[in-house]
């Protein structure tokens, strides 16, 4: 447990079950025989399929998603050949897509923070413990307070200022930092409005934690207007961020009990437990490919 | 466990320790010495505190909320006596209002219910166990559905049918049915919306369940739209009832996790089971005189 | 709604998704291309996987488990053919074991009870609704006092009393009762320990409810013995009856919180809550062949 | 949020509500006047009462617990003038005890952690961010893994080895560190067992986090026995400590869901979170004198 960059464990080698192991994401129109076909495909490459999870929202004839985790010797050498033969038989002849990936390889993330550190401290500790198989490339905000914190862990920090209601050169200055190092973002209680030509040229997977139990108490200081209404709980939300503030689809959602007692501080106290907690899930089964989007709902084999 | 109506256990006679026990709220603006005013008048009648909670929402000058449960010897004969003391301490010299209720007599209540029987089925036997210290005397709804399981509870059902949008005649017979006879009416998934003339006359408080977690989901359907936003969630609401549909101050909420492969049929069966959860809580609450209305807001001494 | 038993609903017309479907469960030691040969017998039959889910205890070489959930036509017809070659691709090949069931046949229970009626009320209440796909054949209690409510939802009620410490004219009476009559027991709080005995004659899966949260507080009086211990919360555990009490494989637990100001009684209360909404889970996912025992352990796939 | 010591946020001046408050724990037999006998006083001395909670045990004559929460004045100059009359009207009058603390001096605390970070983390963060009305005097350990962790938050950090059955050295070595510097100790996930006479000759209150959901799985390797025993749920309790390993009070407990796919480790992962929540919790109460030890069991006005 030292803070040396040097000697921090690689989390991919740590976290469970993934070594030699990959994902096949595979969704569609359902059509009789998919599974057999997907699952022929995989035994004749020597696959082992260590779990299946599928999920048809409709028995007759509607959309299909499928999770496979399988192992196989020399996986990397065997993608290729495997990758052709999924092209012929789920593509061309089902119609359907597939996303296929090694799981030994850890997604590369990009965390956007603001001032409040307990989401942010949450995924650094959790990933220094190898509990997500992630590779957390760097840390920006638009505030050096955490600086120190997060460069304790080993990580990057950087400092891009973002004031005024002008974003683009900050918006300019990020892409530029995640252009080709990262495969998703998590924005831990960052407090900018990512622009909608943002979130199109980063190209990635946006993951946002809200502070409230959406749809309920959208937008800007939740915690005051659940403390206006009166409610008995107060949540959280983890979303993929799309250009309507707060409308992406929910990935995972918790709630917390609150009472009258409980002042407007106390129950942003409150809600940060389930913040950190419900956006580390989130993280975690995205980083794990347990979460598929349909639409603006999301699938999760958790 | 007969389901003879003579041979009914008496609830009031059942119910944890309420008997010969008296509950004073008491509530109003802050000042020193209220307690020690209030608790002397109390033992100057010689009545044992049972329990005493209290909550100030500014320890500065702010509202006050109190409950205080306690016993006394021949409590009937001395309440006059003790309202008196009361009324010259609290209510002269402190500006307060107080609320004393003896708790040996049981809420008499009236409880409203359309074709689900999940909510009213649960109260029904809650009541027959001796949970709740109320006395149902009568069930109303606008289809004849559930006449038979009702009446199997000894409890008298009338049904009043409510069909096209002008619902006055029928609330007409619901005041004449209601009127001296019950101390609070509740909406056991009453699908029928009350006009704030009917809530005005009918001059006892109503509590509602919604069958989502307010303020998300208000108005009808709201199943349907937490399917169609994709939660992962679902929860009930109870409320005071006021002219504004599923705004009054909420009293209970809970929720229950659901996933991508509940349809909205399921997370209408789910979630039933958390309002007959939710509104049973709110009914003894209200019953045992745990819950303050303060504007919008509620206290709960649970 | 009507309590009458001719107008009762039939239960698998109204549960989600049993319609025409088959379940299909695999267990035994795992091997590369088990599941490829699984789902290529089943397309082979023209069946449409709606779900599938899979579970190995070690991706080298363990224990494993399978439910695959399909619809097919004209069902009844081809479970013959179907059999025939999963006994020869699952059993002759792979040395698995396999239970094949068309899930619009009801399973037949017994429902044992005594004086309590919490759990017993709500399993006959969600099979009147339709959620549980289940046909109760019978309920059996040592006490006469449910007797009338149970016929009032259209289920035969048998008195075996069951006095002094010699059950053996009581269990031969239950076992005459049950023979070829049920395919599970379910012990709704029936307050009877069972002879191995007996449970080796009844020939058919038992599931109890204990009112603990397994392993604390086995054995008689849960309730106190929580009391006693000052927890701060309670708890029930469903479970499959051995000859070891409440040592069986565990199928599902729940908890609620309680306070120091509960007495044994108000545990006893809260934890009936708990104690119907776990069997309640239990006995749905028996009843849709979600649950597979593997040794004293089970694997749930809800 | 800087890491420097010399700036880090005094807690006692952010905790919420704890300016000039003070507290008074009262308990004893139960007599009639004793909430008038005690509000007089602090009335007659100027308190003003913020919140009042109050717990008899039996209506009729059992044990009385109360915690009342109370601004004043100079509050510090008062006190022995208080003190004087509460021993006059409580002690003397009515035989009970009390407890007065002026709650704007934080409680020292030491924390003896091992190896694992997460609950002696959690415990840090919190207290930086002003949730722990407490002064972390120092972290003892018996490894020095967590030396640079402790230390980054200003924190004194003393590495105490303790190996051997005999702890004895060790022991001499922590109590001469604690002596009069710390007002209770907390084990945070600390791998040693106290002897008694440890327990005794510190002479302060020891709260412990023992890692299942006690009584179940007393004694090591909890997150083994609960994966041997296919409990479908994980938990974590936070007690006093007493001679008798495990069976100290239980200040507050919780639990986590789990599945069967989840292996040992998974579970120690799943529990950890709920150790740090559960623990954070039990000293948070201690820290505000919410927890009231009566025998072995504890009133917690939370």
């Amino acid at each position: 447990m030292t803070l040396t960059q040097g000697r921090a464990p690689r989390p991919a080698e740590k976290v469970r079950g993934t070594h030699h192991q990959a994902s096949l994401i595979v969704q569609g129109a359902d059509a009789t025989g998919i599974v057999a076909a997907l699952t022929s495909v995989l035994s004749g490459h020597g696959a082992n399929i260590v779990s299946l999870d599928q999920y048809s929202d409709n028995a007759q004839g509607g959309a299909f998603f499928q999770r496979t985790l399988f192992t196989m010797d020399a996986l990397q050498a065997a993608l290729p050949a495997l990758r052709a033969d999924l092209d012929d038989r789920l593509v061309k002849q089902y119609g359907l897509t597939y996303r296929l990936r090694d799981l030994s390889v850890p997604k590369r993330v990009a965390i956007f923070a603001s001032k409040s550190d307990h989401c942010l401290l949450d995924l650094l500790w959790r990933h220094r413990q190898g509990q997500l198989p992630i590779n957390i490339a760097m840390v920006i905000s638009n505030h050096p307070d955490v600086a120190e914190e997060v460069r304790s862990f080993g990580i990057p920090f950087f400092h891009v200022p973002s004031m005024g209601p002008d974003k683009s050169a900050a918006e300019v200055e990020h892409l530029r930092l995640l252009k080709d190092n990262v495969d998703f973002v998590v924005l831990a209680r960052y407090m900018q409005i990512l622009s909608g030509e943002f979130i199109e040229r980063a190209g990635v997977p946006i993951i946002n934690i809200h502070h409230s139990f959406l749809p309920a108490f959208i937008g800007a200081g939740p915690y005051a207007k659940a403390k206006e209404r009166g409610v008995k709980l107060v949540g959280a939300t983890a979303h993929y961020v799309t250009e309507d503030l707060d409308e992406g689809p929910i990935i995972e959602q918790d709630v917390v009990r609150v009472s009258h007692a409980d002042t407007a501080a106390d129950l942003a106290r409150r809600g940060a437990d389930v913040e950190r907690a419900v956006l580390s899930r989130a993280v975690l089964w995205h980083a794990e490919e347990r979460v598929v989007r349909n639409g603006n709902h999301t699938i999760v084999f958790a």
